[in-house]
């Protein structure tokens, strides 16, 4: 008896013991397999659409450009004077939606390539860029060009360069005059300009560039040349302006027009020369160099300040899949492609969630930034930055803190003056936790009447993908974020850093404190345009506001009306409603729906936009007089219209080059075209009104220079999407916690 | 020769070598006090002012009032019935501001303690709840009571208890008429109520009582019981509803009025009985339990997803200095207090920065959650949860999900009903990584005539002190961070998450979205108020309206006038403009200025107070018949007023149990007072207006949910103050990146 049930124990007990190795190497095998090697890498289901030309591509593509039989009458750009024609950029022209898609998601071929290139026509009393379309890429007898005029609703791809002759203006033109003003430049700015490389002074223009009855205007104000190694020149403006006539090619039909000193105009220098040497000549503050304009540690150092700060990282590589080569990511239930274009930098494409596609295009169209001052230079300073070229000031990232060291870093490359151009990491992958739960609560309560007790946590971590590129254009510095949450959420955001464009704080009061010794902190507002192509289970949707009313209302079971608030749906019908700002009180949702379905409790399916964060900014300024229709998108917050391949972007490069007749009208997209049921683009802006305080010096602080919005599941699936991570916890209130 | 020369090389070695050695010491020296056993620990300036009563103060002080001499005739909480007196919070009165500020700034005495306590008045034909000021504490001879009338505007510290009978109704006078119904409610709702340990529904009340023809209504909602042990019962209304005249202690005037279904009101149960026997009554769907209901992981596995996320570690521990004790921290130049109270949860007290009081009082005021619907609840519900204590549910926190494991924790404990509740580890402290930079720069620019090459990439660290609380209030989870950043800004963030309240679907289509068989997102709006007395350089201060406005401008250097923008500059002269919302495409900002000072450039330092990320919500509804003039503050976005130390607050606990006379009107602070140049206090609103959809299933997910306002130095300091830290990088582009 004692023997045989010692036989039994030991049979349990080596059951038992087989069942805990099994476990164990059931549990190793898992671990090796998922955990330990797990497949970071991918191949792309199809090729990516939207990325740069091939090295191959674009080189065959130039010869051919450069063969008599075009007709294109090229110079090669380093050899190339003000007189003759030459390559600007090159590059891929974005696929058809409806190609694209027959490719992605049905059993098309690839679309066919075409390249669009840019030529600078110098060779010419009127000197002009011109767009040109080029394919079918690769090179062969059946490649042709024509002019890409598809997407200009101006209806033409050719732009006046006005700016043919800078270099040779700036030479032979505006330096005879400011070196003749040396002396008097060094006494009341405290620098002075000769042309040569020892010069503590440089002309900044205004652009754009204006007209005055008929004639091409060219401001032109004096600024300090930082003498310390920073790129601080945009804070040292002196006050000093001039003003060019440079109408034509003919230096003779030049003029030097006048001169801008406190408010005061001359019309030569002679009137100038001789008002400065009449006592009572008022002389305003100069510019003070030092290091409030660098952006080295300076001030009181902080306690424990030199002790590392907390640091994000990553134990066990990557949770993301990617193919470097097709620039293709998959993220829980996301995937999607990063496009590229030297006008506009990163942009997405094809982004699925949970197999369906929800942003077929997801991409910056303009960076606008409008001034206003009591000057000719900071009234009329307006950028739109895709005229530089975003894409092109997208440069490497500072691993560790631009990104965290544990990102993945890709390259950018695009191809202009018949070079190709190497910004290696350029752009970083990375997941973030973003510092708070997605989801928590806790429960401690007694229940009903038979009052049993609860008491649990439960919180998920709160995961987030990001796609960050960061533009350094110039002086300013934008960050932009596509973010992926674990809800299914999209958010686009947009950081400013850098510095500030300045002007000179005599008489500036109106348009910005003074901020310095000699410096105003002049007002602008930028306005950030993107473009998202959603679609919502399908390309037919219809875009819905839902507005919060308050309203009275009668009830059965109320002898008297009640005053309460409720829901007021309604579709916007066609384009010519298409203009949307963000209605006060946040008292009105939109959301694009997919009307043609109803999820199971009869609701249709959308996607809601909702800034996120920072306030959305238009201009406030109306009909500026310098950007003129070139930048239509900056006059709300929100665009809605009818997808049409031929409006692609919302602006172009060649829009800044003449705003007198914009290559992109975008106010023509809104001609009345249905918007029930239809393909639907939404355009809306990022950005912020800046009124440049001291704290804005050297550079703007991020944590006040932000905003971001909210594109987000909206009775889209039966549940919370976060509810599928394994990344949350759930533990007993009353023991575990 | 030879010789003497090896001799000098030999000193000239030995020198380097000592110099080396000098070094290393001295770098050693400095790591071993400065970083590797740095001073985490700091003893406060001065004693906490605002935090809970001491222990002993507060058993002291529950057996002064026991005393008889005392006349408040009290019965031990545990002991008492309905019909009996008892003590609920004790808890401590701030002191005033300008005792307070005599003692933290100046030579003054630790300002006297009193205590404020609340006594629910059972006893009386008429109960009610008296609050009492108590002291001088700790308890001595001089220790004597009085009404506390002094914070209330009503004028008067007592308020009608019409809940006192509130278990005895549930027991005796409803329970009959629901166990009645059971036959019925088990065929329509699926769920029975017999007062019994097994019921499987329960009932929900409508918050705050109602008045009718001077009658005190209570409606009820019958709901489901969650099955699963889940807290889901806010997802379970049933659509019939109960309505209870309850005036009066006497049971014999309370009544069963009437009983609604489906939108038809019935006067009796009787009346219902026979139209659910006629053929073609309407039987409404049944609410349908299951997983939707839990915040258990559901759905498909994500892929990689079990492997870990990036998370934060903190090498060498925290780089604030703590006074547990005081619950005083400082950090990179910031100092201040933590306060709590059973009614508000946390509060921060004395904000310091670089030496001066920017902040006197920061801290939540009210959490109001106002709803709609079809039905008396939804249509009636609306939530002041400061009566049921903000900071009593402010549970323990989940280390590694709510706050980073490296968090330092701290309790809270608070005194009611004679007992003290400790909750541990309820308030989190830690630094954070932002996940971007709060200063970059890269530039590789050519610049003037000259041209000389600068090529470099400058990045700051952006690491922010957070102190962050949940509040889970039944069914929703509140998360409150206070958030300190490097350029001095403060940031109030507010995120929610748990539990909606939704509405049975039926009839409710105007109200909110249906999102479950039986469910209606019934939307509601969230204010959330806090207070800020704001000082800037001493507390003289005005608050200034900065509008960016359109113009059209003659200069003389243009012929024609210019459209442009600029600033114009008001100040909100008393307190009846000090009612304000954000203004339309945020085109003004406000900056609470000190006048009296300039800075080096002439303007006046501020700081500026804008939303930071979501949308500010205000009440749509106007004139609430159900909170009435209970919630003046959710009218509009941001107050400002004179500060008082009698309008401490901009509501009261006491304020939901008697909406027809509150206790603080807060529109009675808006008279006419001057507020140029004087002591002023901000009062702004966080929240959102929440129309529920199927992703707030089973809870409300964050990211979608939050909202924050940043307070932050304008023209305060002459730079940016976080040129400071030492958590930055400067390369060169070209050789380093
Ligand atoms: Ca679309
Ligand atoms: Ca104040
Ligand atoms: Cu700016
Ligand atoms: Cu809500």
């Amino acid at each position: 008896m004692a023997t045989s049930r010692s036989l039994l124990y030991f049979f349990l007990l080596l059951l038992i013991a087989l069942a805990f190795l099994y476990a164990f190497i059931s549990t190793s095998v898992r671990l090796a397999e998922e955990y330990k090697r797990p497949r970071r890498t991918l191949r792309a289901p199809k090729e990516n659409l939207w990325d740069t030309l091939l090295d191959d591509e674009v080189s065959q593509l130039i010869n051919w450009l450069y063969e008599p039989e075009q007709g294109l009458n090229l110079t090669y750009h380093d050899n190339a004077t003000h007189w003759d024609n030459f390559i600007g950029v090159t590059e891929l022209i974005p696929p058809n939606k409806t190609d694209a898609l027959a490719y992605l998601e049905g059993n098309g071929s690839v679309p066919t390539r075409y390249a669009r290139v840019v030529l600078f026509q110098g060779a010419s009393e009127d000197p002009y860029v011109h767009e040109i379309k080029v394919g079918p890429l690769p090179i062969s007898k059946k490649t042709t060009w024509e002019p890409y005029n598809y997407i200009y609703n101006k209806g033409d791809s050719a732009t006046p360069w006005y700016g043919a002759d800078d270099k040779k203006r700036l030479h032979e033109f505006f330096k005879p005059v400011v070196s003749e003003l040396a002396d008097i430049t060094y006494d009341l700015l405290g620098t002075v300009i000769y042309g040569q490389d020892n010069d503590t002074g440089g002309l900044r223009t205004v652009d754009p560039l204006q007209k005055e009855n008929g004639r091409i205007i060219q401001w032109l104000e004096f600024i300090g040349l930082p003498q310390n190694g920073y790129n601080a020149e945009t804070l040292l403006s002196q006050g000093l302006y001039l003003k060019f006539d440079i109408t034509g090619r003919d230096p003779k039909g030049w003029a030097f027009k006048a001169l801008l000193y406190n408010d005061i105009m001359y019309n030569s220098s002679a009137e100038f020369r001789k008002a400065y040497n009449t006592p009572g000549f008022v002389k305003l503050n100069k510019i003070v160099q030092g290091d409030w304009m660098t952006t080295k540690r300076q001030g009181e150092r902080l306690p424990l300040d030199e002790l590392p700060p907390p640091i994000a990282v990553q134990a066990e590589g990557p949770r993301y899949l990617l193919d470097v080569k097709n620039k293709y990511i998959e993220w829980m239930g996301f995937s999607f492609y990063i496009g590229f274009s030297k006008d506009l930098g990163t942009s997405l494409h094809q982004i699925m969630y949970q197999g369906k596609r929800i942003i077929y295009e997801l991409g910056l169209q303009e960076v606008m930034t409008h001034y206003a001052g009591n000057d000719p230079v900071s009234s009329g300073l307006t950028y739109l930055d895709s005229y530089y070229g975003i894409g092109s000031y997208m440069y490497r990232l500072i691993a560790g803190y631009d990104c965290p060291e544990y990102s993945t870093f890709l390259d950018n490359w695009f191809h202009e003056n018949g070079h190709t151009m190497y910004q290696r990491n350029s752009v970083c992958i990375f997941e973030q936790d973003a510092g708070y739960t997605i989801q928590r609560h806790t429960s401690t309560k007694v229940m009903g009447f038979g009052g049993h007790h609860q008491g649990y946590a439960s919180a998920t971590r709160n995961t987030v993908l990001v796609v960050r590129t960061v533009a350094s254009i110039d002086n300013y510095d934008y960050t932009f974020d596509y973010n992926f949450y674990l809800d299914g959420s999209i958010e686009v955001k947009v950081r400013a850093s850098g510095y500030i464009q300045g002007a000179f704080y005599a008489n500036n009061e109106d348009y910005g404190y003074r901020i310095h010794e000699a410096l105003s902190g002049s007002f602008h507002t930028h306005v950030i345009n993107f473009k998202a192509d959603i679609d919502v289970m399908g390309e037919k949707n219809t875009f819905e506001r839902i507005s919060l009313v308050p309203t009275t209302e009668k009830y059965p079971w109320s002898e008297k009306p009640k005053n309460t608030m409720k829901l007021k749906r309604s579709s916007i019908g066609n384009e010519d409603n298409g203009k949307l700002n963000w209605p006060e009180n946040a008292a009105e949702m939109y959301v694009i729906m997919n009307k043609d379905v109803k999820n199971k409790y009869g609701e249709y399916p959308g996607y809601r936009i909702v800034p996120a964060s920072g306030s959305p900014a238009h201009l406030i300024i109306q009909d500026s007089p310098y950007i003129l229709e070139a930048a239509e998108f900056s006059k709300h917050h929100l665009f809605v219209t009818k997808h049409k391949d031929s409006e692609s972007r919302s602006s172009s490069a060649a829009n800044y080059m003449n705003p007198w007749d914009p290559s992109v009208n975008f106010n023509k997209f809104f001609d009345g075209e249905s918007l029930l049921q239809e393909d639907l683009v939404v355009w809306f802006n990022l950005g912020m009104h800046h009124v440049a305080h001291t704290g804005d010096l050297p550079n703007t602080v991020s944590t006040t220079a932000q905003g971001s919005m909210m594109i987000s599941l909206h009775n889209y699936l039966d549940l919370d999407a976060s509810r599928q991570t394994s990344q949350m916890v759930e533990i007993n209130f009353f023991t575990e916690l």
